[in-house]
């Protein structure tokens, strides 16, 4: 139940249904109770971090505050690999890219002995060194084939598919279980102030909405990733449908967050989670809105109970979800939050609570 | 207050709270009671457009109905030109683009005389005929250089200041004030039953989120339209910002809506409403769904109290909002409804019920 400036209020003020009044009193009071029996965020350890975001919230949802936000402005959004999940060793996507070559090569057997496609059925047949081989052109390429030239239905049913069956090599789960239930908890404690929560991916558009409303409770149009475009035709029976085509229509990394939170939101962020260089400039566009603004970047530090990767912070280099000391450095100074998954969260996954 | 599968209704399964129980049955009684108080679609005239609108919304919301639409999939999308406000004799923002050519010639000189600049200034000078002269490639040279170049901010700043000041040439009254009453109601009684409403206007993206809002209680995350791209950069103080720019990223009109609507929602309408051939694939696409889907066309037939062009049905034929024989033909096949502004609405406007 939203409290504030809301129809629900409006209506006490007018002061003639008694029984309503009454009512609502009594669900509010008991709403209230409930809310201070538990702790939102009980998965964080008590902290800068976890400090910072109670404050934000109270701050900007607290009537009379100098910083309250209007309930219709409260938009926050969250990166996704990395931020939301395990995004090592390799994005989830790519991995459902690499695994429907099998079915590529069974529909089109003369891509068999063509790069990079052979390449990837080397690697499933437990090469792993044959994933050195693969370059940036390589991969572009294996997410055309995949990703492109069939329905928008039939690619949602593929990726629902896939994400029963995959899982994730290291914890032998599904990949939508490898969820940081820290951040689950502050997608809900900003939902329960009003906030609206967005995804902001430089993931897949159309793949990540499969899932996103059930992980996450994030609906598909809460969802701003790297959309490539469609095209509207017609079956053989008049149905139309659209077709997923290979056009780039928003590369949602770096400087295509704040653009792509323009066309697709339309709204500042006042709340920004990130975990690499690719969200730097969401955050900064964040942090440049009036009133309060908080931006947070979560740090891989914690190689025993996740992964650990920087390379800021003396933590080992890498190319998946790189968080570069020079972004660590940028943090400190505009006053951006870095989450240590090490020191901040009690817990990193729902399963170990459980 | 939303009624159904609701956490309220959770909550009350579970038996415990009896305080909240007797409030929300109380809350439940009360809504009912004022929702069969007054007409929520007031200004239509009984008939089969407003049986067929009543019609979907109950059976789309009733608990155990075959064709209820669970909440979060209640998705309703709108045209705005000529559907939900005046169109003739032009666009709103095609006045917009005409009447900031002046503040344009000001900051550049060197456009005076130049084509299609100059033209435009006669036109602004009372020389109606130089109308004529523009050609489209002429409007979207105008529309280049008035609607890109300056940052989204600013741009937002001059729509609302030209909003406040310009007045429709027949009534002469705000651009804002010229929405169609019965689709305001339209809307209420979308949203008061639990769905989103969206709308996907071939009109720019950024010019219609400056208002739609308060115009419509749309907000601008729920607004899809024409986009231009936008680029991120930074100020001399190093304040990042969006520069709006002259790339096309989606054009909304024709098969651009269905994209578009997958682009910005990713689901499915189940009702929506244009009254051109250019939301035919939008009404189109929606009705292919599974389960209830409604479409429904306004027709412009009524010349005393707004305007009346088609060509369909024998209206005088317009290059601005089209709605030809053959898609009031596909519309009587298609069983979508077509609603006559003459005999379906009592009222026009908000201010005749003033």
């Amino acid at each position: 139940m939203k409290i504030g400036r809301t129809p629900a209020f409006a209506v006490l003020r007018r002061g003639r249904q008694n029984l309503l009044a009454a009512a609502l009193v009594a669900a509010v009071a008991y709403t209230s109770i409930n809310t201070h029996a538990q702790d939102p965020l009980a998965s964080w350890n008590d902290g800068p971090a976890k400090q910072a975001i109670v404050e934000f919230v109270k701050a900007t949802t607290t009537q009379g505050s100098p910083q309250f936000v209007p309930p219709e402005e409260r938009i926050a959004t969250f990166d996704q690999d990395g931020t939301l999940w395990v995004e090592h060793p390799i994005y989830t996507q790519v991995m459902y890219c690499l695994e429907k070559v099998p079915a590529l090569v069974k529909a089109k057997p003369e891509l068999a002995n063509v790069a990079p496609f052979n390449t990837v059925l080397e690697l499933l047949h437990g090469d792993r060194a044959a994933m050195e081989k693969l370059t940036l052109p390589d991969l572009e390429k294996i997410a055309i084939a995949t990703l492109t030239g069939m329905s928008v239905d039939e690619f949602t049913a593929e990726v629902k598919k896939w994400l029963a069956e995959a899982k994730d090599p290291r914890w032998k789960k599904p990949y939508t279980e490898l969820t940081y239930l820290p951040m689950q908890e502050v997608l809900k404690y900003l939902r329960a102030n009003g906030y609206k929560t967005y995804i902001v991916t430089g993931g897949g558009q159309d793949f990540v909405r499969v899932y996103a409303e059930q992980t996450y409770g994030v609906p598909p149009e809460q969802v701003v990733g790297t959309a490539l475009g469609t095209k509207y035709g017609y079956a053989k029976d008049g149905k139309p449908f659209l077709t997923k085509e290979p056009k780039l229509v928003l590369n949602d990394n770096d400087a295509g967050k704040p653009e792509g939170i323009h066309l697709m939101i339309g709204r500042r962020p006042h709340i920004a989670f990130g975990n690499s260089t690719g969200d730097q400039q969401m955050l900064e566009y964040t942090k440049a809105g009036d009133g309060a603004r908080l931006a947070m970047l979560v740090l891989h530090d914690d190689a025993e109970r996740e992964y650990a990767y920087g390379p800021a912070h003396g933590l080992p280099d890498t190319k998946v979800g790189t968080f570069t000391q020079a972004l660590y450095d940028e943090a400190k100074k505009n006053g951006w939050t870095v989450i240590s998954m090490k020191n901040d969260w009690k817990v990193i996954f729902p399963f170990e609570s459980k």
